[in-house]
This record gives C-alpha cells, sequence and structure tokens, in this order.
C-alpha cells in the first residue's frame, strides 16, 4: 500500500482554492501560505496560473529566491495549447516554462461534450493538444500533471474518451492523470466505481481531485484513495469555488488516523490545526469552528451529561486524541452545561476549585442570567476566567471605577472623518480624565481608557486591538436589538478574547474592551 | 428499494442539534424550526428530551395545541430506565408518556465499556433497561425507535455486543435500530461493512445517525443507505456538537436527485435552500455561504473563463439546476470575473447592457479598483446594481447632497447610555438639518437622515434595518485596519443588502446606509 515516499498530497489552495468567493491575496499572502503548507508536510503546492493572472506570474518569480520549501515541490498550472497553434508558438505554455517550477499540472478536457461546446475543436485536436503540450514540457525537464477536467460527467456521457485522455497524456510522459469532479456531483460508491474501472483500463499513477458540492469531497477522495489512487488534491480548509474543494487537513488526517497511510512526514500532523488557522487569517475568513480536526470546537464537548462523564474516561467520547492534530479538548460552558463543565473549564484555565463548591454554583447561576441576555462565553475565554476569578474568595477589585464616557464620530463639511472620545475614571481613589483620539470610536474609547490607566499599568502600552467581531441579536422581528461584540487582543505574545453585550454597540465595546485591558493587566 | 413511504428522514435539529457550541432556542423558536421541517417534508421531527429540558418540556405541551404538522410525526428524546429501577417507577420514562408524542426515540448504551464504565452497570443488566422500556412504551401505544449510542466504536471492540442490544430492542417490539457514530470517527466503507455484517444478523428496520467529525458525516450515512439502512437522522445545515451532524438538506437532495430516492413528498425540495435559511435565522447563525444545495454561494461562479463559458451551456458547469432545490445561479463580480461577469450580473439584476460595452468596461474598472480598497460586492447586489446604474446614460442624481453629519454616545454618571447624530444635507437643493437618536450611532444616524429625507420620500418610513455585519480587513500585524459593513435592509416585503468600507466604523456605515436608503427610493 502507498507509503509517504510514493503517495502524493498535493494541495491547490493558491490555484484553484483562490477562486472562493470573497478570497483574494497578495503575492506576499500567496508566499505565507506556501510555506505554512510546506510545514504540513504536503508533497506538492501548486502556486497558480502564471501568465494568466499577472499576480501569479511575480509569485513565482519572487518564489524562486524567497520560497525555501523542506518538504514539497512547487507546482506552476496551466492549459494545453490552443487548438491549432504549434506548442512552441503558445505564449501560455511559455509561460509555464518561464515559471520554472519543478513541476507543472495542465488543465485538459475530457468531456467530449466540453471539448465540442466550450473549447469549439474536434475528439482527435484535444488529444493532440494533451500530447504536444505534455511532451514539450517534459523535454524541458519538467514533471507533467494532468487534470482530468469533469472527468466524471465526461465518463458518465462516454466511457471511453477519458481513458483515452489519460493514455494520451501517459504516452506523452505525464507521470500523473487526475480525475476530476470538477461540478461536484458525485458520491463516493459512484466514485468508487468509476475510479475501479479505469484502473483496469490505463497504466499509470492516478490522481483525484473533488469538489464539495454535495457534501461529499472528502469521503469521494478517499473512496478513490480505497479504489487505488494515490495522489490526492486538496486546498486548505476546503477553500473553493462554490461549496469549496476536500479539505487538505481532513484529508491528511484521515488518510494518517484512520486509513493507516502516513502520507506526511513524521512531526507534521500536529501542525495541522495552527496551519489551518494561519490560513483562514491569511485568506481573511472566520475559522470555521466546527471544522473536523482543526476547528475550535472539534474536540469541544457541550452537553452536562457529556461532560460530567467525560471526567471519568475522556478517550470514551473522542474519535482522536486532540493533541495528535495539534487541537485540544475544550469544555463549554453554557446552560446545558452543569458544575462538571464549570470545574473542567476551571482546571482548563489553571484555577482549581477543589473545595470551592459554592463558588462553581455562583458561576454556573451568573453565566446561565447573562446568557439568557445573549452573552455568550463559549469564544469569550478570557471573559469567563475574570468572572470566575471574580467569584473566588479575596478577588482583586475592578481596575478602575467609571464615572463617565463620550465618544464622537464628525463628518466635516471638508469630508473629513474625525473619532474622540473622552472618559472620567477613578484610579486607586483618584479622578482621572483623559481623551483619546481614534479611527473609529472604540478606538477612541480604547486610547482614552489606556491613556487613563497605562502610569499604572505600564505592560497596557504593549496591548493592542486584533480583531473585533459584531453580531446582531434578536433582530428577526425585533424592535430592541442587542449587540453582542467580541475582542481580540494581542500583546504580540499570546491573544485573548473578551465579550460585551448591550443594545448600543458603543457600550458593548466598552464591555468587551474593560475585560481585555483587565485581564492583560492581571493573567499575562 | 425505499420509497417515500417506507423511508425515514428523521430530523434531530431540535434535539442532537442544539447541542452546537451557540444555539440556545427559545419555544417560540422551537415550534417555528419544527413548521419549517413540515415543509421539506421529512418524516419525523425529533423535538427534544423531555423531563431533562424544561425549555423541552415546555416544547411538547404547546406543540400539542400549537403545532399542525402535514407530513412530520413528532418525537420525543429520553432515555432507556436507570439501572436498578422499575420503568414504571422512573420519573424520565413518565415524562416521555407526558410528551404526548406518537412516537418516542430511546437511547441506549451499546458499546460495552460505556455500559461498564460511563453506566457502570452490567451487560445484561443494560440489556434489561432496553428490553422494559421499549416495552413498557409499546404497551402505552407508542412507536419506539432506539438509538444505539456509540454504536460503531462499540462494534470494533466486540461486535456481538450491539447486535445483542438491538435484537432485544426488536423482540420488545422497537420499529427501528439506529446505529450511531457517535464520537464521528468512521469512513464510509467502514461504514458500509459494518451495515451489511449487521444487516445479515438482525431482523428489523435499520437506522444511521452520523457525526460529522471526520467531514463524512453525509458520505457515511449514504454509504449506509447503499448497505441497507431506511432511516437517516440528520440536522439542518448539519448542526450538531463538535464537527456537527449530518446535514438534512444535503441527505434529502442526495438522496432524491443523485441516488433517485423519492424520500420526502413532490414539491418539498423546492423548499430546502428557503428552509435552510430561515432556520439558520432562528438559530442566529449566520447561514454558511458555500453549504451544498443550499448556500448563497452553491452554484456562484466566480472565475471570469468559467463566466464566460457558462454563457454558451450552463448545464455543463452545474452538477444540478439550482431551482431543483430552490437556490438560483450567481454571477460574482470580482478581480478575477471579466465583461462576461458584469454582462451576466447585469441580466440577473434586470439591467440590459446590450449596447453599452463602455458601461461594462467603466464597472470593470470600478470594480477592480474598489476591491483593491477591501469593497466587496459578492454579497452587496443592491450597492452593485447602483455602482452598475450609475454608470448608464441619464442616470439619476444622488438622493441629497452631506454637507456634515456628527453622532455621539455617551455614557452618563447615572449609567444610562444614549446616541444621539445630526446631519446637514441639501435636498433638491435645500438645505436639511436634522437630529436623530437611537440605540447606536450607527442607529441614530439612520434616524437622523431618513427624517431629512421621508418627507420627499414617504416610502423610507417602511424602511428598516434587517441585520448590520462588520469585518476588520487587513488587521493581520496591520497599523491602518479597514472596516466593511455590510447592511441588510427591509421594507416587509423584501430584503437588499449594501456595503460601505473606510477605517471608520461609522463612516463605512454610512455608505451602506446611504446606499440602503438609495435602493429603497429608487428599485423597491
Amino acid at each position: 500500500m502507498a507509503t509517504d515516499t510514493d503517495f502524493h498530497v498535493f494541495d491547490t489552495t493558491l490555484r484553484d482554492g483562490a477562486q472562493r468567493e470573497g478570497v483574494s491575496y497578495s503575492v506576499a499572502d500567496k508566499l505565507a501560505v506556501a510555506r505554512l503548507l510546506d510545514e504540513i508536510g504536503v508533497g506538492f503546492i501548486e502556486g497558480g496560473w502564471p501568465g494568466a493572472l499577472p499576480k501569479d506570474t511575480e509569485f513565482f518569480a519572487r518564489a524562486r529566491t524567497e520560497l525555501k520549501l523542506r518538504h514539497a515541490q512547487l507546482v506552476a498550472f496551466g492549459s494545453t495549447r490552443r487548438a491549432g497553434v504549434r506548442v512552441e508558438d503558445d505564449p501560455q505554455v511559455r509561460a509555464l516554462l518561464d515559471a520554472e517550477t519543478p513541476v507543472v499540472c495542465l488543465v485538459a478536457k475530457s468531456d467530449v461534450r466540453h471539448v465540442r461546446e466550450a473549447l469549439r475543436t474536434t475528439l482527435e485536436e484535444n488529444l493532440a493538444m494533451v500530447h504536444d503540450t505534455v511532451a514539450f514540457l517534459v523535454r524541458h525537464g519538467r514533471r507533467v500533471f494532468l487534470d482530468c477536467e469533469h472527468f466524471f460527467d465526461g465518463y458518465a456521457a462516454d466511457r471511453d474518451y477519458g481513458v483515452e485522455v489519460l493514455r494520451t497524456a501517459f504516452a506523452a510522459g505525464a507521470e500523473v492523470g487526475v480525475m476530476c469532479d470538477t461540478n461536484g456531483g458525485m458520491l463516493p460508491m459512484g466514485v468508487g466505481r468509476v475510479v475501479a474501472d479505469v484502473r483496469t483500463r490505463v497504466e499509470g499513477r492516478l490522481g483525484i481531485h473533488c469538489q464539495d458540492d454535495t457534501g461529499c469531497a472528502v469521503a469521494n477522495t478517499l473512496a478513490a484513495v480505497e479504489a487505488g489512487v494515490t495522489h490526492v488534491q486538496g486546498t486548505a480548509n476546503g477553500y473553493g469555488e462554490r461549496a469549496g474543494n476536500a479539505d487538505t487537513f481532513a484529508l491528511v488526517a484521515n488518510l494518517v488516523t484512520k486509513m493507516g497511510l502516513p502520507v506526511v512526514p513524521p512531526g507534521c500532523l500536529t501542525e495541522l490545526q495552527r496551519v489551518s488557522h494561519a490560513i483562514a487569517e491569511l485568506a481573511n475568513i472566520a475559522p470555521d469552528e466546527h471544522q473536523p480536526y482543526v476547528g475550535a470546537s472539534a474536540f469541544a464537548h457541550k452537553a452536562g451529561l457529556h461532560a460530567s462523564a467525560i471526567k471519568v474516561s475522556p478517550e470514551l467520547y473522542n474519535h482522536l486524541e486532540p493533541e495528535v492534530v495539534g487541537n485540544d479538548m475544550r469544555i463549554l460552558v453554557t446552560e446545558m452545561a452543569g458544575r462538571a463543565s464549570v470545574e473542567l473549564k476551571g482546571r482548563e484555565l489553571g484555577v482549581d476549585l477543589d473545595g470551592h463548591g459554592e463558588v462553581i454554583g455562583r458561576v454556573v447561576d451568573r453565566v446561565k442570567v447573562l446568557e439568557a441576555d445573549g452573552w455568550s462565553f463559549e469564544a469569550a475565554d478570557a471573559s469567563f476566567e475574570l468572572l470566575l476569578r471574580a467569584e473566588l474568595p479575596d478577588a482583586p477589585p475592578p481596575l478602575f471605577e467609571l464615572e463617565s464616557y463620550r465618544t464622537t464620530v464628525e463628518h466635516s463639511g471638508d469630508g473629513q472623518v474625525m473619532s474622540e472620545a473622552t472618559v472620567k475614571v477613578h484610579v486607586d481613589g483618584q479622578r482621572v480624565i483623559s481623551t483619546g483620539e481614534g479611527n473609529g470610536p472604540v478606538n477612541a474609547l480604547d486610547n482614552a481608557l489606556r491613556q487613563a490607566l497605562v502610569s499604572r499599568h505600564p505592560q497596557l502600552a504593549d496591548v493592542s486591538l486584533a480583531d473585533y467581531k459584531v453580531r446582531i441579536l434578536g433582530w428577526k422581528g425585533g424592535t430592541s436589538a442587542t449587540t453582542r461584540v467580541l475582542i481580540d487582543t494581542t500583546d504580540g505574545v499570546g491573544e485573548w478574547t473578551t465579550v460585551g453585550v448591550h443594545s448600543n454597540i458603543v457600550e458593548a465595546s466598552w464591555h468587551a474592551l474593560v475585560d481585555a485591558l483587565t485581564y492583560a493587566v492581571r493573567h499575562r
């Protein structure tokens, strides 16, 4: 069976995955994503389409000097030569050579209808385009993989033509023939049957590329592996057009931990969670908390029932030890969870609650009341820790007492937009008035408040807002909408999340802000 | 093979699905969700755990009078009797009768380790608990289904005990024995093999319940169907603990359109998209735009390459006609898309651009510039339509000219929080100064601006903000964070989305607000 040396994990986050709605990488982003993918040990990283997209041409140029990969080989993506053109005269094919990557992945039509209606050429010319382009690139020392677009739909219409395309590619020197479910309509059983049939009819390494339109991209890929393919294509977090692609992280985790295939080098698997979140950040997409293996909730337990049983034997309630993929088991504090959850959560936060039964009871009650008002501590560990510690004996007093604040945003006649905030607080019994400006009302409040506190708490100078999320609650048919604000704060070393809830977005932000600074002073 | 009369689609959004992080339904929400699920024609709706959760007890009480279901039967969930207790003396079992549902779904342990370590009883007593509870409920006229918790992990540890549990349940009168992959660690091939083996060893209808921890919940469920189960359990949008459950909508769509099983009544399939989004709203979870079949992007095409080919023959680029599941094909306007996309998008918006080649060119350029600054029109059709129409010959002038605005939020000494805004605008050459209050700075601006315009545009009186989303862009390592605001506005009939981008959240909101009101006046 496959081993890490002869099994291909091929990631196309930077090419096919970049077609996801809302994603737009800078060249620097693309270089950073490639480095991260290399850290999880994928064998191939498809970087883009040189010649077609200027950004991708620049990426390959910079990659030559700036990108040092430990595990992966860089791949340039392109198309077979145009119909009726000599391959050496096709500038798009030339651009593939100029990218100077060890590997080139070519896309070719393998569905007779696409050849005739989209490409508008003959079946024979399409085969010639495949042969000429593969042979040309092989002559120039490239490893060549061929993506057979719409392979499965094509197989349904004509079970021979796609096979012809594969044979032609292999005969011309292609190393891999990839069967692509481009429209994503397949199910695992069907993929397995087609792959098994094709395997008996061609000589050469077969690969699989699945889209998630039936919600089966990962399963379809694994079914193809079970049927004998040894090259799988995926994208980070499944980013891709429409419903997306097969998620590279779920593929790798399943292949290694469920199917026993060591498809990545030792030590790489524990990087999955970190790399997944880092790429989400670069793509500027909020991480999917419910994503298999790497999501913040992937190993989280909510029901009070479970939480209490988990204290007995955790292994009975996880399909895998979270640490294997660099994740951990979080215990959620919610109305459904009871005392056991709070106790476990305290342990997780390093707060020993043994012998503090009454504290646990008060925390559970307090959380229930707050959650009924729209608060949520599931994503705001820092706010929860402050709430928990405030119930402990000899809890410290608040950092300050608020007298009042005022914040203004002004769009003046000359088109300038300015924000300003003034806070009046009492710190250690002393009244402090401080005014700050900012690029928004919350930023201005943040600056004003930190200025009021920084002389007593100099560490606040290094603290800054990392992310800011706003959620309107209960607005459906709602006259009295509530706003929930989550603030991620960083001190350059770590990051923590706090929450605030109020009908006024600024007041909600204020609550989250005060928790953020209090946490920075007390617990960093 | 199965037909709609003898195949069970069992939805547990309101029971197992309610364990998803962040979800908390009111009783009214639960009634609304049940009505929506009935509209897609599921056969069974599991409403909750009466007796264990007060909210669920109330749900079943109100359901008796307030819930009229056309297709579905209501199901109460509960556990087998406690060890060492007579079934008629177990209050939790009593509560199941009091729920007065035609169907009861019981959970039982089927993994020897869980029986011993979590339940702390003997294998024999666990079987007796199953037998007694099933028989008791059947005696009281209930249809009884049995969820075998941790069935697949149990099978791996001891392939006979779970089968014993199933046999015991069927012998006592259970109608369905459900094999649950509670920890979600299975893959489709394994599920198929276990189900095939179990089928040869028990008489009775088998069901499947999958969690998505390997990203295969939908595929695992379909593999079980292919292996002969005729009862599938899922949740709306796959909501559930950890990585979630099998998505009921993907299950139904796949079973009907890919496997040819008419598992829901005629006419129900076209409700999937609407019901999916409505339930997301009730759960107060942003819909997953990339969700198979029902996501806003599920049939969206981004790449310019595709967009132009789609004009030739759409059917070659969709695995299904979007209308079948009540969705539609959206064309995205992005830097990757070219003139063809803008032209198709215009057609979609009812703007005929034939003979306006130069307009298309200007729009493409304008979009590229704006998207480089962080604007995104993919989710903001109304803003895009305004941008497009503004480029047309004899485009109307703006609704007003802004002179200046000012908005304030004050937290006064008495703890009161107040927001106020003043706008100075010129409407039809006339200077208007108007001041409004609100529960936040944007709401106050909205009120002030609408007050300034409503005398000339009375229809604005019926327009209100429906949702408000904020995204901080480029904050990663970013000194100059940009804020993107999306505003959903409604006039009670329809809803439209507008976008604004600026480093100041209030100014960004102002842009989206102005578009929202302009769209209301011009195009509603």
